[in-house]
C-alpha cells in the first residue's frame, strides 16, 4: 500500500545531502517506506530532527535515515539526510507517504451534471456530487463524494475538494487549493435591517449580492464558513491557510499567506494583513484594519484595529477554579480599586 | 444574467420618492441592474446613504440614483430615491438583485423521497436529497441539494434549505425559513447519566424524546447545530435570526426577534427574551433567563441569569502581548491585591 | 407511534420497586408511553425526581409514576418507581421511548459501495452513501443518508452514523459508537512549514499521515472535527463523549470517559487524560498534558499543562458593559497599580 522510495532518490529529489558520521555505513540503495518521530521510526521509515530539546531521541533512533541539519549529523546513529531547513524537507518529503486514495478523471455516474457545466476531461468527480449551471471545473480538480458546486462557480485547476464540501453560486475559487469536508462557501452573510416600528415586519435579509474570492494555494479546513459579501465580494488572498469551524464573515478581506487556526470567527468587513498568524478561538470585531505581520494569540478578542506589527493579546491566566472564583469577582471591583489607591497616593502626597 | 429595473419602477413599488437636487436631470426610465458601495456604483448601479462619515462619498458617487433621507439630498449630485429609513429601503431593494439560482418545482430523479411523504407540488426537491416517512414539504419550498429531512418533520411554506442541510426526524420549521448549507436541527441534546460506580457502564445516554420547533421567518447559518430537546421541545421563536457556527443546546428557548451572531454557544434548558442581540463567539451557560432587549457584547460569558434589559460584557481589553503578560499574571493576585490595599487604607485611617 | 410498557415490566427490566405511599393505589398493568417533567408529565407517562428543589412540582405531579428514591416515597401522590439512581435509572428507560427511526439492515439501491469493501449483512447502509474501497462496516451498523465511509476506514459493530457524516481514510471507529451529522472524522492536521526566504513558495503542507482512532462507546456531536494524526494516530478514549461543534487536532489524546461540550477547541498534540469534564467554548493550546479528573470551566483558555486533578478557569466575571469597560481598561494598567502599591507600602514601611 505504501510507497517505496530509496535514499538516493530522495536525496535526489529534494537536493539532501546523504551522509553519516563516521562509521556509519551510508547505502543510497536503502528502501524507505513512511515517516515517523525519532522515537517509533523503524528501520524502514524516516525520521527528523528539528528541535535540540529532543537530541537524546536522535542519538538513540532506529530509523533509516534523519532528515537533519548538518550540525547534527555527529550526533545521529544512522545516515543523515541534511538539510538547510529540515522541517521544510521534511514537509516536503511528506507528500510522498501520503495515504490519501488517488481518484481517476472522469465523473461518476451517479454525480448530477448540469449540461452547461464546464468540466475538464481531468478532473475526478466524485459520487452523488452535484455540480450547477455554468460551473467551470478546471483541469485535475477532485471533488469528493457529494460536492456541491453552485451556479456559474469556478474551481481552479488541481483543486480538491474532499467529500461534503458545499461551494454556493457565483464563489471562484484559484488553484491548488484544498478545501476540507463540510466546509461552506459563499453563504449569505449575515446582513439584515432592522424593521421593528409599528408594522414593521422585524429583521429584514438583506439579500447579499456579492460572491466569494478565494485565491491560489489556500487550505480551508473542515465545517468552515466563508460568507458572501452583502455588495462587494469576500475575499481570501493567496497562499492563506484556514483550520477547521472557522467563521469568516461577509466581507471580510485576508491578505496573502495569512494563517488562521481553529475556531477563530472574523466578523463583517474587517481587513486582514499579510503574514499575519491568528490563533485558535480568536475573535476579531468587524470593520477593523489589522496591519500585516500580527499575530493573536489563542482565544483573545479583537476590538480595534492594529496598525503594528507585533503580537497582541486579551484574556486572563488560568488558576484552580476556587481562586480564580475571588479574582474574578474583583475584576468586577478594579476601577473603584484604583481611585481608592489613588486616595492613599494623594493623602500620603497631603501628609 | 442580471435583472434591471427602471428608477420610476423601483420608486413605485418602495414607495420612494425620486427627486434631485437642483441641476440633477431625473430620468425616471434610466435602468439600473444592481446595488453597489457609494465609491464603486457605476452609472447603472444604485447607491445608498446611510452613514453620515460617508458624506465625502456621496457627493462625488457615480450611481445612477442613491437611496438616502429627505435630508441628504442636497449632497447627492445624482438622482435620488428618497426614503425614510434608506438602510432598510436598501435591505428590500436587494431582492430585486439576488443571484440566487432559480429553482423549478418538482423532484429531482435522483432524490430519494418515502411513499409517506408529503411533498406539495410547487416545492422543489433537489439532487440526491432524502426525505422520510411521513415528512411534511409545504409550498413554494426549495431544498438544495443533499439535504436530509427526517421522519415525520415539517418544513413550512417557503422554506428555502440550502445544500446538504439535515434536519432529523420530529422537526418542525415553519413558514419562510432560511436554513443554510451544512446546519444539522434536532441532532441529540448532549445528555448523559453519569455511571461510574463499581460495574457501572460509564456515561449513560440519556435518550433525547423531545423535538426541535423553529418558528416563522427564521434564517439558520452555515453549519449551526440547534439540538432536539431531552423531552420537551427547543423551541427557536418567531422572527430569530441565527449566524454560522451556533450551537443551541437542548431545551434552549429563544425568544422573538432575536439575532446571534456566529460561533456563540447556549448551553441546555437556558431560555433568552425577546428582540435580544448576542454578538459573536458569546459562551451562555445551561439554566439561564435572558430578559428581553439584552444584548451581549462579542465573546462574553454569561453565567448568570439576567433580569434587566442592557448590555453586557465579560473579558479584558486587548493589548500587547508583552504588556498583556505582566497583567494576566497580576490578575491571579488580584484579590491579594484588595486586601492589601486595605491594609493601607486602615493604616492611614489608624494614623 | 410511540410504544407502550406496562409499570410492572418497566420495574422489572431495571430492577426497580414498585411501591407507594399509604393511599395511593398501584395498578402494575398500568400502560405508560412516555417520558416526561414532574409538571408536564399525563397520567400516561413516567416523570422522574432528582433534584430536591422541584419537591412541590413532585407533590403536584399527574405522572403515572415517577422514578425516585426510597426517601421521596412519601412526597409523591402517585405510584413509585425507587431507583438507587433515579437519574441513571432514568437514562436507561429513556431508550424505550426514543422515536429515532429504526433503520432495516440492507444497502439502499442509491448508494455506492466499493466492490472490496466489506459490509456486513446486518448493517443498513442509507441512501446515498458512499463506502470505499477496503472499508469494513460492522455488525448492526446504520449509517444514515448521505455518510461516506474512506478508503480502508472501520466502522465497528452497533455504530450508528447519522445523515451527513464523512469518515476520511484510514480511520477506525470502534464498537457502539454514536456520530451526529456533519462531523468530519480524519480530515488534515493543521501542518505546515514555513518557507518564505527568497523563492519560497510559503506554507509548505505537510501532508498528514497518521490517522484516527475512536474507541468504543463514544459518541461524537454535530459538526464536530476529528483532525488525523501527523505522523501517530489522533486518539479518543473509549467511552468519551463529545458534544457539537468540538475542534480535535491532530494527535490530541483524550483519556478514557472525558466528556467535552460544546464549541471547545483542543490544539494539536495535546494529550487530555480520564474522566476529565471539559465545559463549553473551552480553548486547550497544544503540546499540553492535562491529568485525570480535570475539570476546566466554560470559556476557559488552558495555556500550560494541568497535573493535578480538580477545577480550573480563566477568564472576567460579567457586569454591564458600561462598567465593564472601566474594569477593563483598569485590566491593562494592572502591572503599574502593583507597582504603586508596592510604592505605597513602601513608603508606609519607611515612614
Amino acid at each position: 500500500m505504501h510507497r517505496r522510495y530509496t535514499l538516493a532518490d530522495i536525496a535526489k529529489r529534494f537536493s539532501l545531502k546523504l551522509q553519516g558520521r563516521e562509521g556509519v555505513a551510508i547505502e543510497p540503495g536503502t528502501h524507505v517506506d513512511g515517516l515517523a518521530t525519532l522515537m517509533s521510526a523503524g528501520v524502514s521509515q524516516l525520521g527528523f530532527f528539528t528541535n535540540i530539546a529532543y537530541r537524546d531521541q536522535l542519538q538513540k533512533t532506529n530509523a533509516a535515515a534523519v532528515i537533519l541539519k548538518e550540525s547534527a549529523v555527529e550526533d545521529c546513529p544512522v545516515p543523515c539526510l541534511v538539510a538547510d531547513n529540515p522541517y521544510l524537507a521534511y514537509a516536503k518529503i511528506s507528500v510522498l507517504f501520503d495515504i490519501a486514495p488517488l481518484r481517476s478523471s472522469g465523473i461518476h455516474a451517479s454525480a448530477v451534471v448540469d449540461p452547461s457545466a464546464n468540466v475538464a476531461a481531468s478532473a475526478s468527480i466524485g459520487p452523488h456530487c452535484v455540480i450547477e449551471a455554468k460551473a467551470i471545473i478546471g483541469e485535475g480538480v477532485v471533488l469528493g463524494a457529494g460536492c456541491v458546486v453552485g451556479e456559474g462557480s469556478i474551481i481552479g485547476a488541481r483543486g480538491y475538494l474532499h467529500g461534503r464540501v458545499t461551494v454556493y453560486h457565483g464563489v471562484t475559487v484559484g488553484e491548488d487549493v484544498v478545501i476540507h469536508s463540510g466546509a461552506v462557501i459563499g453563504s449569505d452573510g449575515f446582513g439584515f435591517a432592522p424593521d421593528f416600528s409599528m408594522g414593521g415586519n422585524g429583521w429584514c435579509k438583506i439579500h447579499q449580492l456579492g460572491g466569494v474570492v478565494v485565491g491560489n494555494r489556500v487550505e480551508i479546513g473542515a465545517n468552515t464558513c466563508i460568507d458572501r459579501g452583502a455588495l462587494d465580494d469576500t475575499v481570501i488572498g493567496d497562499g492563506v491557510i484556514i483550520d477547521n469551524l472557522v467563521q469568516i464573515a461577509h466581507n471580510v478581506k485576508i491578505g496573502n499567506n495569512t494563517a488562521i487556526a481553529a475556531c477563530t470567527g472574523i466578523a463583517g468587513s474587517t481587513e486582514i494583513g499579510q503574514n499575519c498568524t491568528i490563533a485558535g478561538a480568536v475573535g476579531i470585531v468587524g470593520h477593523l484594519k489589522i496591519a500585516d505581520r500580527v499575530h493573536i494569540t489563542a482565544k483573545s478578542l479583537v476590538t480595534g484595529s492594529i496598525s503594528k506589527a507585533g503580537s497582541y493579546s486579551s484574556g486572563t491566566a488560568m488558576s484552580p477554579t476556587s481562586a480564580w472564583r475571588k479574582n474574578a469577582v474583583r475584576f468586577s471591583q478594579l476601577d473603584s480599586l484604583f481611585q481608592r489607591v489613588r486616595a492613599l497616593e494623594s493623602n500620603r502626597t497631603d501628609s
